[in-house]
Parts: C-alpha cells; sequence; structure tokens
C-alpha cells in the first residue's frame, strides 16, 4: 500500500501550491502544470509521463488504474495526496469524487529536440489563441501520426488546464515546440519539409497537390488567419472548398481537415 | 437617420431584461436569444433574419454595415438602442465599444420543416452537449453546403451565447430541427436518406463506401459516442483512421472530416 499525505485545509500551502497553477504566471514560474481525469493521467502514464505529485478524494473507489498511478508515482519519488472532495474540487473545478489531478513538470519545448523524420505529418500553429482549439489540434495530431504540434509566435499556452483537457491526453503522446516565425523557418529549410498553409488568397484545392512527407500543417490566428509573410514562406497554399455563406473554418476543423487529406495520401501511396 | 432609444442605467428593465437572455430558462421562456457582433449580425440579416432589438454603444464609430442593420430593424419595427460601453459589456462580455448585439426570435426547429432534398448533406448531432463543439458543427455545415443541423435528445442549446458565436454566423444560414431519436428515424424513413455513424466498433474505412445523397452525419456524444441502438439503425458505420494512442476525435473535427469526405465525393461524381 502506498503511502498517501492527507490534507485536511483550504489554507494548506500545498493546496494553495497546487491551485496557483491554474493560472499562467504560476505555471511558468514553477515550470508545472496541471492535469485532470483518470483517462488523461493513465495516457500520461502509458506515454512515461509520471506525475510529481498525485491528488485524489478520500472518496475514490479503488480502481486498477489509480493503483497503478500510485504505484508510478511513488516508485519516481513522488507524493500521493488525498483530500476532501470539496477541496479536490477547488483544485479542479470538478465535484466528482473519482477525479483524480496530477501535477507534472513542464515538458521540453526547444524546436532543435524535434526529429522531423520521425513523423510524416506535423502540425504548426501560429498565434493560435483558444486553448481548446490548441488542445483539439493536438488531439487531432496524435490521430493523424503527426509527430507533433509547433506553436509559432503568441500562441496560447498548451499547459492550460483548458488545452490539456481539450488534448484528452495527447499533450503527453505529441512532442510540442515553441518558436518564433524567424527561427521556425530557419530550422525548417535546414532539412527536408514541405511547408502547406490553408489561405483564401489561393485558388488550389487542397485535394489538387501532392504531398511529400514530411508535411508541415501551418494554421493561423483563429480570428486573422496566416500574415502575409506566412503565407509567401509556403511551399504551398491551399483551400479547402467553401459551398456556403461563410469563408473560413474553425482553426482546428480545417488543421484536421487537411491533415486527415495527408494522411489518406499517405495511405494511398 | 434613425432613432436610437438612449438607456443609461444598469436596473433599466430592458438592460436586465436583455442580460437575462444569456440564461437557457430566460431565453426557453421569452423564445429569444442574443447574437454578438457586426460580422455575425451581418450574416444574420443577409439571411433574412432581423433582430428584434439592436443594442449598441454611445462610443460606436459610425460603419455602413451598421448603418443596414439599423435600417433593417426600423424598416421591421424594431428598437435601437445606444447604452454604455460598461453596460454593453454587462449584456455582452466584451468591453469593445464597436460590439453590436442583437435580440432574435428564436428559429423555428420543427423536423417537418426541412426539406431533406434541399441538400446533399444534412449533419445530425445526439447528446453534443458542447456549445463550443455545437456552433462549430453548424458552421462545419455551412462550409460543406449541408441543408442543416439536427439535433438528437439533450443536445446543448444551439441559441446559447456560446454556440451562436462558435457558430459564426451559420445559426442563421443552416436550418436546425430538434427531435427524439424515435421521431427523428420515423421522419428519415419515410423518404430517402442514407443514414452514416462513426463508430469504433467497425472496421469499415470511412473511404472505403460510395455515399448516396442525401447523406446524414450522425455523431454521438462527446464522452460516450452513439448509444448502440442508433448505431443498429444507421445504413452504414464507418470510421476514421487513428494512427496515435487515441481511439478518438474530438465530436467536431470527427464530423469535419466526415462531412468534407462527403463533400469531396460528390465533387468527383
Amino acid at each position: 500500500m502506498i503511502e498517501r499525505r492527507i490534507i485536511t485545509g483550504f489554507s494548506n500551502p500545498t493546496v494553495k501550491h497546487i491551485r496557483s497553477l491554474r493560472d499562467k504566471k504560476h505555471r511558468r514560474r514553477e515550470g508545472r502544470f496541471l492535469a485532470e481525469g483518470l483517462r488523461i493521467l493513465t495516457e500520461a502514464l502509458e506515454a512515461g509521463h509520471v506525475p510529481e505529485t498525485l491528488i485524489l478524494s478520500d472518496r475514490a473507489e479503488p480502481h486498477p488504474l489509480i493503483d497503478a498511478l500510485e504505484a508510478a508515482v511513488d516508485a519516481r519519488g513522488g507524493e500521493v495526496i488525498e483530500t476532501s472532495v470539496d477541496i479536490l474540487e477547488k483544485l479542479s473545478g470538478k465535484s466528482n469524487p473519482q477525479t483524480v489531478l496530477g501535477v507534472f513538470a513542464d515538458l521540453p519545448t526547444a524546436l532543435d529536440a524535434l526529429d522531423r523524420n520521425a513523423s510524416p505529418i506535423w502540425l504548426v500553429a501560429q498565434e493560435i489563441r483558444d486553448p481548446g482549439n490548441l488542445g483539439t489540434m493536438l488531439r487531432t495530431g496524435d490521430a493523424v501520426g503527426a509527430g507533433g504540434l509547433i506553436l509559432l509566435d503568441d500562441c496560447t499556452d498548451p499547459f492550460s488546464v483548458e488545452s490539456v483537457r481539450a488534448s484528452m491526453g495527447a499533450l503527453f503522446t505529441q512532442h510540442i515546440a515553441r518558436a518564433n516565425g524567424a527561427d521556425f523557418l530557419a530550422w525548417l529549410r535546414a532539412g527536408p519539409g514541405q511547408l502547406v498553409g490553408t489561405s483564401l488568397q489561393t485558388e488550389t484545392d487542397y485535394q489538387t497537390p501532392g504531398y511529400a512527407p514530411p508535411v508541415f500543417i501551418l494554421t493561423g490566428n483563429e480570428a486573422r488567419g496566416l500574415p502575409d509573410d506566412y503565407e509567401a514562406a509556403c511551399d504551398l497554399l491551399v483551400r479547402m472548398p467553401m459551398m456556403g455563406k461563410a469563408d473560413s473554418l474553425n482553426a482546428a476543423v480545417a488543421t484536421a481537415v487537411m491533415a486527415y487529406e495527408v494522411l489518406n495520401q499517405l495511405r494511398r501511396s
């Protein structure tokens, strides 16, 4: 039986510390982030990521996946905290007594750590601001077998609670890199890679070109799309057919439609 | 010049009434909903939907699209309200003085009002709970030329502020119907229509079948997917390839990937 530390008070410093990680400023300062839910923590564990601290409620029913998490945390010298449902709700926003919460050390985000030849598809997001969109892009990246998600310029924090939740654990299976546009382009052009942007300023249908891996699918900001200089840097600009009144798709949807087209081409070849 | 009613007080009953429409219970009782933003209100106008009440700030710069909205509201006997940025922020959640807000009468949602032959693609959502997903599905429906979105069982309210915003105005260009599963299936089977569900319980790749319009693309709840009896009622169950650790896509993403496959087949034929 793994020893659990019991915390009963809202004013406990550990409770305050964990709660502070819901805030970006504190995440950055501490180099730590939160992930919630048995499914997501189990995905993390399977990908080799063990929380430093695991928090569960004193009313959590026994569960083999919880046992596995506790054992892994203990083996790495981490801490298992048992607390009330009320305190867990304050930390996680969920009143479910089965909720589990993990504190993780930041994942590496250096561009140079990526092996571009490890995967035929990479996703690239430029100033994506909605954490749900960013997490959804990670989830889609996992589904299409992408290597990871490269965040350019001022994207929302991929380690926010909302992004981690929307990723459904793909945060732990996809590589994440952060860079500015100039550094990314310098890195990209130092090796193979086809940069494909979706744009309204082209007549090229997204099903027309032949994509050559590794394909880097570039998606711009939700409101503004891609800046002109990013479009100019692309090897290919393509557009999805738009049959209605609207001239654009949700950013995460556009990324997914594009990524499945590339995957479908690769499956056929 | 259209006459504007000036409202300066937070406690004004009209302000309270409009604000109450952010709440589902009040929307249902009043049969009215809110839409925000010049772009979305202009989409509504172009689709023939004029707000009963238009609210703008006393610091809004003149704009031809605002003029067009005011003229349309006035011509229909509606009211234009000018108020402070602070009150507008209370109503819309936005502190932008250019924000405009419209109060609309509920759109019709009867299944019998749909003309299934008006479009080759229809989207069907079963117990979709996230308003962002639902609005995104409407936006995707517009993009692929779908006729509308049919909401089965206990879906989130399509007229919530979040859903309307995520739809980017497609709420006004797509037909919306609400039904329970039995009524929907009875309606569906009374005419032509291929019901296609995405499922983990099939080996049929989503690019294998030939889709026959009108195609009804059925997407299940975010956490649970489609119930077994809905899967059994489908003419086709298909799956998208999943190359990673995850076994599912975001519901709005899955709908879009599926809808673009159907559209692409229709474009080729």
